[in-house]
């Protein structure tokens, strides 16, 4: 635990993770798309089967999701919001990171109050480009699709 | 990230951050109201639109007003739990910290179980006194009447 | 802040018990009954009151009972997540670890969603054996049975 990670020691790398996710997080949930899309790699990919069973790939596809998604959730008066907890992160001997985190996702509609909408695990692989981390691969499962 | 913030790292701030939210929190939900007016500095303020618009300002009115809320939700055998996620850390030139957080409000009534009772983000600035981190401005607004 | 505790600085030790808690839940929430069993001390103790008021004592009873638990839920086709939150770390003059969590326990039963079951604390005392913190000594406590 004390080993440096590259030049990094572990809780250097563990809060860059915890400010990579406040951060990414915030921005998706704001419906900030760009920006967002801006989190992953250029070749990023995104899954979460059964119901995006195919990878969807790169900065440009996700952002046109992102944006359209962002979109329809304004017209419709709705706020999502992706409580991120029990993130477990992992560095690989490639000086990638694994990290699994626990997602309460909370949805909130204009006049019903918010309520939990589901329980995901995200799994994702962050890579380090120019001394950010992005996100490069993600995997995304809804515990109600899976148990 | 790794340049240091005034004498500390990075890092460091983050544990901090986090280890005040943890103790400010559990204060406040356990009833503890004049220690959690302690967490605030002696003019700091809090807001929450719309509900509260004009702030509440100073230690002492804080601590009356969590003294009064603690004691009629005693009284009526309910508890809050805040629970803080998704915490947002930048460190600002002057040296305070801006600190945006996620916050699911847990409701608990006796007889009734636990439900989410409201999504909310808070937002700190964070001072430091003596050397302890404190809240001098708070807005926290519910996801509810937002949207 | 600063102060090393042992040989570790305070951030240092929080980096620890966060990957500690996110690890043994993951472990725990996934069924992996013996590897969780294997995350307390060897005569590690447990006790939920009012529930569980007596205490399950040791590794070997932990893992039965986990064993248990965790063949009864696959078969039900249910899904527990233990997300932990509001963390709170203090060091203590002998080198154990008392760590006070916020635990939102969320329910998924097959076809039927994904919801809040209970708001618990969870108090452990960790100890470090061999450089990896284990529980030495957990109290849960569930909002809604001490409200």
């Amino acid at each position: 635990m004390n080993a440096a990670v590259g030049e990094k020691t572990y809780e250097q790398v563990c809060a860059e993770v915890v400010r990579f996710y406040a951060r990414h997080v915030q921005l998706m949930d704001e419906g900030r798309a760009e920006e967002t899309a801006a989190t992953f790699t250029e070749d990023g990919t995104m899954v979460s089967p059964p119901k995006i069973s195919t990878p969807i790939v790169g900065r440009t596809t996700l952002a046109a999701g992102l944006r359209a998604n962002a979109d329809q959730l304004s017209a419709d008066g709705i706020r999502y919001r992706r409580c991120y907890s029990t993130i477990l992160v992992e560095v690989r001997a490639d000086g990638s990171i694994f990290a699994k985190s626990y997602v309460q996702v909370v949805r909130t509609e204009r006049g019903k109050g918010s309520y939990l909408h589901a329980m995901c695990v995200c799994e994702d692989v962050l890579v380090r480009v120019d001394g950010e981390l992005l996100v490069a691969e993600r995997v995304v499962t809804r515990d109600d699709e899976i148990v």
